[in-house]
């Protein structure tokens, strides 16, 4: 996408021309009003933000980054701040607090009315990443008792408050969820007919609770195409929902997390450009130094064949093309697992079916492989040429490229087994792994022959 | 997710209790029914799909497997296909029929009305992950001069034929859109308000037209936090959306493409047990190969430097230790950068502050790992240490790490600059160029000290 010019608005702010400001601001989008403040000095900051359609203030600062928006919390009156605090929805509520010293969160919520007040305190003690940390509770309630007629009214009465009103959840007395309605069927329906004739009932419910990891909310929206999931507590008490916005947001999230974890490092809580120096360091130095320490055996295997590497001066040359591709197509297969297992494309029981493709695919690589080197070694080496050495780096290529591809299918799919994450076994330290197979593969056929 | 237990229901069908196990599927989810048929026979498939509540028989239907779905619809009678075109989304249709062999995507074309078999004609024109491939035109469209309450009369009467209708699109007389409108706001505001009133106008409209790639529809609606994204012609008329169900699987696919490339692959069309041995060895064989062929210039380099190697035998032990820590550290920031890039986080002008980020990452990481390996040489070596070499190693280590996060970082951005995917610049690619310029500078360093 491309980045939009914001330097009208900009101008506008430095000539001090606010209500041009003010009425630019009613026809635009929050989420780019929001990109514009988040351009500016934190100087013009305040005055700017005071300029925002009252409607809309709460959502464009919902959007805005972390540090823009505990400046603003730190520099508004308490009035001001009670009635942000009062349109914001919960869930951003919570967003925000989690992020920002303990004195901005106790301004928050100073400024939030008592009823508030204890929900807020209640979603910050869920642990992070949980279904329980991101939910709402600003969704629609209905009674199953209630006919369409009756239902449309009261959302009605209540929908400004709520985030979304497109599905409605309906509980029992003792507010256990009992069914979901859609706002669609409510409409399409007879007027009197009872909302629970039309829900759908406990049969088809999906639902999470409050423990259960956000990455298992996300799966479930996805798979069941839901626009909002429903979160119980233990009791199967409704407490809350999880919208389809943020579900995106999670998605792409655990995406860059496995990213980063088959890369690795750490996940990041922050984005690139303001995670620190330091902490971005200490992401990846533990990675780096147990990798670093791993390849030193790779190292000794081969100072270990001093011998053999002296004596058979082209033997040393194949070395890094053999180990490269064995990585290279390890690293291919582990990724395909662990995309594999993350979407539930694969699941462990199809082991013994991917490990038989893979040694199918490994067949046709390698041989493919090993008829391209031979003839780059024939051709380069015309002269020196050493058909016996050649005949070893090709069996080592081949044979190096089968067990990549076995090991490259088992690993991930044992971390699975054992309940470790899968992306652990990615590029780095699968590439670490099989440097020492392939050597060992290329040093033991290489003795083999040429010692005898 | 655990896995469902069809059990109970493969018995059932087994024992052609039917009008039992066509009750069970009433209180089922459609995604759940698909799962279920996903696992049984083709031979009983058939009479399986038959026994579907008709009203969900055509939701089932596009959750199924490409190959049960073509099973199906080369097994009914041409009614059965008739009611099930008819009661299916276009865009469903349109995914399914671009899976399928000519003959069946003409029998289902025979089978759909004229109108649907224009539209469905021109959907499958356009090209592959662009906006029009994957849009549908039902959508609720409303005339700005309606009140509220005759919007949702009409919204009511045109319901059950519409993907979603909690956004609805409002047009001009030569259907150019012109404005959103939330089924929200329609209920909350007054039943006489006129729709052009409270829509949300042209400027804060987002839309895509429909040769936009599917990837640049994702990346608005997650940005806005939309329902559904209006697809207009190059003149501004509006002909289809894009709900968010299907926007999620375009997130998730999209994703699945970096990975795969990231991975020194094409990316697959098909899910990992879908695809062909030889379309995976396709796949994979082209970066195979020149990662191999670039990795013998490694080995050029090595075997070029026998006669150092071969008098100071400690330096070959570093070499793997060298070339795996630098293609790590390259590997890791590379990784952020691909990331960064593809979610909006990091923009090309960012390049310098990240440059200058990277470079104390650097510093920071190498100086710890250059300690930690030093102390690693100085015990696994008591007895034959030779500082020298410590030191040539350390400098080599140090430098190695500089540029490869420096390299990691640029060659990104530049891809993205000459308008090249970044995610070529991943793992395998990264290494392969890391590990050249590590050996340079290893060899370089000690050629300076040790031959005077």
């Amino acid at each position: 996408m491309e980045e939009k010019d914001f330097e009208e608005l900009e101008q506008l702010l430095e000539e001090k021309k606010f209500s041009e400001l003010h009425k630019r601001f009613l026809d635009m989008n929050p989420v780019d009003i929001a990109e514009f403040l988040g351009q500016i000095d934190t100087v013009n900051l305040l005055s700017a933000f005071r300029l925002l359609p009252k409607d809309i203030s709460a959502d464009v600062f919902s959007y805005l980054d972390t540090e823009q928006a505990e400046h603003i919390v730190r520099s508004i009156t308490d009035k001001e701040l009670c009635r942000l605090v009062d349109d914001m929805f919960i869930d951003d509520t919570v967003d925000f607090l989690e992020e920002v010293p303990a004195n901005v969160v106790n301004r928050v919520l100073r400024a939030a009315d008592p009823e508030t007040r204890k929900t807020i305190n209640r979603y910050l003690n869920y642990a992070e990443d949980t279904a329980g940390s991101i939910m709402t509770n600003e969704m629609v309630q209905l009674h199953t008792k209630y006919t369409a007629k009756q239902a449309i009214e009261n959302i009605r009465k209540t929908a400004t408050d709520k985030e979304t009103i497109y599905t409605c959840y309906c509980v029992d007395e003792s507010r256990r969820l009992v069914g979901t309605v859609e706002l669609k069927d409510l409409l399409l329906c007879d007027e009197d007919t009872k909302v629970g004739d039309i829900m759908d009932d406990k049969d088809q419910l999906i639902t999470v609770q409050t423990s259960d990891d956000q990455e298992m909310v996300a799966e479930l929206a996805r798979k069941y195409d839901l626009l909002s999931v429903p979160v119980t507590d233990a009791e199967g008490r409704l407490v809350g929902i999880i919208t389809i916005d943020d579900i995106v947001d999670i998605i792409e999230q655990e995406n860059t997390e496995d990213f980063e974890k088959m890369a690795a490092m750490r996940p990041a809580d922050e984005t690139y450009l303001k995670t620190g120096v330091f902490k971005m360091a200490k992401n990846r130095i533990l990675w780096l130094a147990i990798l670093m320490i791993s390849a030193t055996f790779t190292g000794q295997l081969m100072s270990s064949k001093e011998a053999l590497l002296s004596n058979w001066v082209f033997l040393t040359t194949a070395i890094p093309m053999l180990m490269d591709t064995s990585g290279n197509a390890g690293n291919q297969v582990s990724t395909l697992m662990i995309r594999g297992l993350a979407l539930g494309e694969i699941k462990i029981k199809d082991y013994f079916v991917v490990l038989f493709k893979e040694f199918r695919v490994a067949v046709i690589c390698a041989l493919m492989l090993v008829v391209l080197n031979f003839g780059r070694m024939w051709i380069m080496n015309a002269e020196s040429g050493d058909l016996t050495q050649y005949l070893i780096v090709s069996a080592a290529l081949f044979i190096a490229i089968l067990i990549a591809n076995a090991i490259g299918c088992s690993l991930p799919i044992l971390m699975k087994l054992i309940h470790l994450d899968p992306a652990l076994m990615a590029g780095p330290m699968m590439t670490t792994i099989l440097d020492v197979t392939t050597l060992a593969v290329y040093f033991g056929i290489a003795q083999k022959i040429l010692i005898k």
